[in-house]
């Protein structure tokens, strides 16, 4: 992404990135997994199907079951089962969104009102628990124990993200690594089991086993990285997103430990104040936009964000022929590129 | 349980009830039990052991795992798998009790402050989710899709439960009926399962993980049915508990739903104004209370109980031999006369 054309309302037209191309290349078998998410959503406590509607209605890209799909066929795989596996992926994200979202007090998702803001923080906790639940379950009909390992170990380590992201918040000493162990962890981990179910489901080698764990994993890590840049851009504004949540939360992210590790003692104080103490005020994000943009902080995250796609790239090379593997490719661009 | 005696501070010694009694017969398999839950609830996010160790030390009574272990024992279950699943069926009572506090706002569990008032109610819906991922984690080791499917299925059931929960708080015109379905779906499906688990680890026919089902359920029911009138009870503010939470929160347990069929024009109104609108004063606590006791709803409430504590006897009746079956009757008068 370059920053400057982030502030460029001429980005990318919908319709033509290469995510979309992706989708469009499995665009059956997510209608499958669309309507398996439907119906498996559903209960009797109606509250319950409405909440998750809402948000598993909301705009979602469909990244990683997508991942999952796509992945799947590359493998060769010809059946069926990668759809109920891909709805599996959705409904642990979706629980964590839904977690994420009263753990952040977030009012605003993917441009809308989030699920806790209109529904209230105690159904968003119980229906986040419920879709996790539903995912075990739908593995469970699946059978396969690999599914369930991989699925289970990246749910485990997904939490333990997060709550090492709680400990990073508000401390302006975190180090490059901490950071990016909590983006290993919270986000990176479930997009390489993403890609990884693709060749359990096709019982392919542990070779490729490992070749998609290694694109899912690296592309993850550059896909946090360039949200957390969106979250200090213009353009994200104008679609309706809210910017400066992480810096009004006091997350710490890449761009903020780039700039707090090149700045100068009175830029320390206002990261100081701004993040740790949360005194902000208007004009602050501008500023601390300026400052990042002055160190030169938000280009150097999307170039590590292009180095962990290019990591990706070598991990995915052994399969990366023909459509599947070519699409797959792409979208590493589309991540690093995306202005949303 | 004599309400009246639930007044009165002579109340059966701890050191010689039922449960005690059960949970001795199966001392040497909850110590691998508890060896393991602290073991896997280790992690190297340092937040997730201290405020899981915080929880699970806080001095429960681990009666479900202690029900799985005697369940397998009963069914004559000699291997030491029953351990790693008791400590799962523990993981995740502990995740459901982590979200709980935060949804219901409690600032005490057991007698001292909740892991949520402590720690924060982020890390505690961080931690519980961490707990479920664990124990699924857990019985894929084990590696039986039979449990998993059980468990998967419980964990579904007790987060529809929740939400059931919530939608009937604050709401007098909630039904015995409803109220049933709720405490059905939140408490005894997940002793349900724990009692079945231990015939499916023993690789029993079907009619006998059908009777430790029945066993379980309807003394999970008349569990929650005792636990809802115990949060009415002087004694349990004593033994440092709190008392009124229920009341408090709005929430409709039998001994209101009872209460409130009963009431005249007036004593609606008081139940309106404390429950719906929650607009509580000194003395209304003491004043439902009275309420409660002039219309029997408390000892009806245990009547209840009693009568669910018979259909779980009659359900472990094909079983009930030998000292564990015996135990595990035991266990259902201890449940339905406790005072704490």
């Amino acid at each position: 992404m370059a920053v400057a054309s982030s502030l460029n309302p001429e980005g990318p037209q919908p319709g033509h990135n290469a995510l979309e191309a992706l989708t469009a290349l499995v665009a059956g078998d997510l209608e499958t997994c669309n309507r398996l998410i439907v119906e498996r959503m559903d209960s009797e406590v109606e509250l319950i199907p409405q909440l998750a509607g809402y948000i598993v209605a909301g705009g979602g890209k469909r990244l990683r079951p997508v991942l999952t799909l796509a992945s799947a066929r590359l493998c060769g795989y010809r059946g069926e089962r990668h759809a109920a596996l891909a709805a599996c992926v959705e409904f642990i994200h979706t629980a964590t969104l839904l977690h994420d979202d009263v753990v952040d007090e977030s009012d605003l998702r993917r441009g809308r009102a989030s699920a806790n803001a209109v529904f209230g923080n105690k159904p968003s906790v119980l229906v986040g628990d419920f879709l996790f639940s539903r995912a075990f379950q739908l593995m469970v009909e699946d059978g396969s124990l690999d599914v369930l390992r991989i699925l289970s170990n990246a749910s485990a380590v997904i939490a333990e993200g997060e709550v090492l992201q709680l400990a990073t918040t508000n401390d302006t000493a975190t180090t490059e690594d901490a950071y990016l162990r909590v983006i290993r962890a919270k986000t990176a981990e479930l997009f390489a089991a993403a890609c990884r179910i693709g060749a359990v489901v096709a019982d392919r080698p542990a070779a490729d086993e490992e070749a998609l764990t290694g694109y899912g994993l690296n592309l993850g890590i550059a896909f946090q990285l360039v949200d957390d840049v969106l979250d200090y851009s213009a353009l994200q504004a104008r679609l309706g997103k809210t910017v400066g949540d992480d810096f009004r939360e006091g997350k710490i992210t890449l761009p903020v430990v780039l700039a707090f590790e090149r700045a100068d003692e009175e830029e320390r104080r206002f990261w100081r104040r701004t993040m740790e103490e949360t005194d902000q005020r208007d004009g602050d994000l501008e500023h601390a936009i300026a400052l990042m943009q002055r160190h030169g902080a938000l280009t150097e995250t999307v170039e590590r964000a292009r180095g962990y796609a290019a990591r990706a790239r070598e991990a995915l090379a052994p399969l990366s022929h023909g459509p599947f593997g070519g699409a797959l490719l792409e979208v590493l661009d589309f991540v690093v590129d995306r202005e949303f």
